[in-house]
């Protein structure tokens, strides 16, 4: 999908649902696997009732990203979770997006940052994991977070980050 | 507001918004000073956090009708209850809803009838009592709600309504 190919109509409609019901997440995840032993896991997500779940099947075949999964609790959830394709599709919809617009440029910046550096060094991952910092206080999340203080206490006793 | 005064984008962005986290209700209310006992009570009904009130505020100045109040819970709420403004405003967004596309089409069924009718016939309301009945079910409402019967037998213990 790119910004071109829906209709302003529609990515104005998908704008106003996503301010009502969705989420737009940022969070730091430990990955013993990664070079700097954390991720920033990017997420738009859009919920609805199970029986309600081909309006779902719309909306990701408008974004043409992501999956839909059902959840144990009668819902369904439509998440695009990798870096590109949040980044395109929030690019699409930030003119159009009123309530979560903070959250919106907050992710296209930091997301820009991460695609547009091929190996980012401690440091300049340690200045986005900051930013990150913000989402748990812009969407009041009551769910545990990783603050980017555990990761910097990471990277320094690691000795990736000069103390 | 007319049709015509709000941009279509921005119609599409409320439909989006009002299928997110809105609500559109028509119930029945027990009126003592009505002739025939009942009112049918549209609402249009959007919701937000108390710190976000300026973006009701912002719909409010698009929409024009309604009002908002801060609930004891920490939230707000922007509703439009009276006729002919409900009718007006589900006129203008109802090609750009999609989720709440039937409450949206019963609502403006009903609405029109009763505005259409000066003095309608307890034969009548009871016709629109019963479409107003589909309204909890497709809400999925776990309130109360009064039904049709029971306008229906108030009509006939008072003798309006021939049994």
């Amino acid at each position: 999908m790119t910004d071109s190919e829906v209709a302003p109509i529609t990515l104005s409609y998908i704008a106003g649902f996503l301010d009502g019901d969705g989420c737009i997440n940022l969070q730091l995840v430990r990955r013993k696997d990664y070079r700097l032993g954390y991720q920033i896991r990017p997420a738009v997500v859009f919920y609805q009732k199970a029986e309600q779940k081909a309006f779902l099947q719309w909306l990701k075949s408008v974004l043409k990203y992501g999956f839909i999964r059902d959840r144990k609790d009668g819902m369904s959830e439509y998440a695009i979770v990798e870096i590109q394709p949040v980044l395109t599709v929030l690019q699409a919809l930030k003119k159009y997006i009123h309530l979560k617009a903070r959250q919106c440029e907050l992710a296209i910046e930091i997301l820009t940052e991460l695609q547009n550096s091929k190996r980012i060094s401690a440091e300049e991952f340690l200045v986005l994991a900051k930013k990150v910092d913000q989402f748990s206080e812009l969407n009041s999340s009551k769910k545990r977070t990783i603050k980017s203080e555990q990761v910097e206490a990471f990277l320094k006793a690691q000795l990736i980050l000069t103390p």
